[in-house]
């Protein structure tokens, strides 16, 4: 293999592909990302086993070729080369190595053969669509705060893609929860996408495919089978396993007859949150939300530390109510909310509590209060 | 105590105070700050028993007093309210709590007695001058990489400030060594700090003093004894205790008569460093010097994941050498250069090698080879 490539071109393949690489690994060759040049393309493919990236990038291939090399060693080189530089890349075989060569500055890495790499098994989609990459990116980005991290229930150590039905019709869904919070948001489904079997997609890969979502003018081309996932740029391939489990029946959990209303200026609310919650230490203390006609009193009590109270003036007509929440949850939803007020619908201080912005349904997250 | 400030002033004082705080404390009142109101000023007075930091700012008094607070509380409150905010601070003894009033914010904080805060007893200083705030900053900034961090040898885990002669007359010096490399760094002796004993002072003190530095216009009024450092400005005062030890005969590594001459562009110089030693994963893996007419050949050789090698155009015109050095500390002498190009001085492959700026003889570095 003998390439030349410019040296920006090659920093933002090989970034994305050796961020799937895990930095501890027992088994050497994970450590490494596959380079393949061949006509005038090279791509660039990591793995850790579970996630797949492939990158690829305009090079002049002077001789094909392919080898593997540490990830995250050719990306620190790559990066430390000057701006604008052109590097040339070339494997020897025979010796093991792999030369990258840029002004007088000449690296020799060792490689691993190429027929060692664990190329993921291509698999059947049942379902392929096509969506912008903004609409993906709010589904993931509104939903994945809620992933829980607990491990004996790994069923829920992702976002649960699917098809439901919401208000105006078919929708793709996501949702994500760790059993004190969930997070439901839609969107129009995307034609094709139909027939496509609900999945559970891991944290880590949410975390790689927001990478894949930046451009907003990009169409991201989604296919979807029980066991896999696949999103596609024409330049990145992110196919990842999801998780094996059944996603817990979640429109049980979602109160549909909740009637108080507060409405209330999102960042206001969360500012206050933030600031009662300081004199308590402890991150899971609740914060006592004292509910009364138009007014909304935000209180903690730490017996050791101290104790913080504060007033907002907010929409509510309703009966008195007091209801507790842990402060982190209130914080993490309350900064969902970007275009309008937050609103919120209570039942009583001991059932779960709706917050949605405006009157949008198509971004619905629920709280499960905590006593005081 | 009552009296009301301003947010943006109340936060800075406590600010700089509370930074002293060590987080983890076995004794509770050391996590407080003392805060005394009388006049038309309020301090705020923290401690670890090794740093004092006492810190005054003008606010409207209408009760004096004193009590102690968490420290760190009271600044995550003051940060969190907003901008502009009239704070009011009241202390109730009798219920030993502190209350802070912003807005439609109400905190109370438990308080100690003031009694039962360590106030560092005063010390006759030896020596008093004056400096302005760039000419101490230099001194510290330039010298406090080379500080040991080996508690073993403890008298090596400050900047040893003291008057010596330097090459145009007495002059303040700072040093810092751990025995690998040293920085010698001067200035013009101040009046009145002939008689200055020589100190050494902690790395958390440089660390703290670093705040009062960062005002270009201010002097900074530096007291000195045998067993105390005081620098303070206006609004701020630091007295730290010093090292208990004695410094090294530091002049005794400062090669003289070393004649081999390199001089490079540092900032290549250090960018070129830092890339060779991508290869090596280990950071004490040496970076090799091969030096010959005019060239320079920088390589690293880690036979597990590869080698690497860069040539650089500089002006030597002695004998062929070859010397190695830590690349991290090749790299932090170099990026001490900012004025003109870096000037190695070299004897042979075994012996200390000097780094300084151009001809200035005012910050000079010494850093030990490795072998290659």
């Amino acid at each position: 293999m003998k390439i030349s490539i410019e040296r920006a071109t090659l920093l933002k393949a090989v970034g994305q592909a050796q961020s799937v690489v895990e930095r501890r690994n027992t088994i050497p060759i994970l450590a490494n990302v596959l380079i393949e040049a061949e006509g005038s393309t090279v791509s660039f493919r990591a793995t850790d086993l579970d996630i797949e990236v492939v990158d690829r990038a305009p090079a002049q291939v002077e001789r094909a070729g392919a080898t593997t090399v540490s990830a995250v060693m050719l990306h620190e080189i790559v990066r430390k080369l000057p701006d604008g530089a052109l590097v040339q890349i070339t494997s020897d075989a025979a010796a093991g190595r792999l030369t990258v060569e840029a002004g007088r500055s000449t690296f020799s890495l060792a490689t691993l053969p190429r027929e060692d790499f664990p190329v993921m098994a291509s698999s059947e989609y049942t379902a392929n669509f096509s969506a912008p990459a903004p609409v993906l990116r709010r589904l993931f980005d509104k939903s994945k705060f809620a992933i829980s991290t607990e491990e004996t229930r790994y069923y829920l150590n992702g976002v649960y893609m699917h098809v439901a039905t919401g208000e105006g019709g078919p929708v793709l869904r996501c949702v994500a929860t760790d059993g004190h919070r969930l997070a439901r948001i839609d969107a129009p489904l995307p034609e094709g996408a139909q027939g496509m079997p609900g999945v559970i997609i891991p944290r880590k890969t949410v975390g790689e495919l927001r990478k894949l979502l930046d451009d907003d003018e990009s169409n991201i081309a989604v296919s979807v089978s029980e066991t896999k996932v696949r999103f596609a740029t024409p330049a990145i391939t992110l196919t990842s396993k999801v998780i094996d489990g059944t996603f817990p029946d979640y429109t049980r959990v979602i109160p549909v007859a909740n009637t108080r209303r507060l409405e209330v200026d999102a960042a206001e609310f969360a500012k206050a949150v933030d600031r009662v919650a300081t004199v308590s230490s402890e991150r899971s203390r609740a914060v006592k939300l004292q509910l009364d006609e138009d007014r909304l009193v935000l209180s903690v009590n730490a017996p050791d530390a101290g104790a913080a109270e504060e007033e907002l003036a907010v929409a509510y007509g309703d009966d008195r109510l007091e209801i507790g929440f842990n402060a982190k949850y209130l914080l993490e939803i309350a900064s969902q909310v970007d275009r309008e007020n937050a609103v919120f619908l209570f039942n009583s201080s001991g059932d779960p509590t709706l917050m949605r912005e405006g009157n949008d349904m198509s971004a619905v997250y629920v709280v499960m209060p905590m006593r005081v």
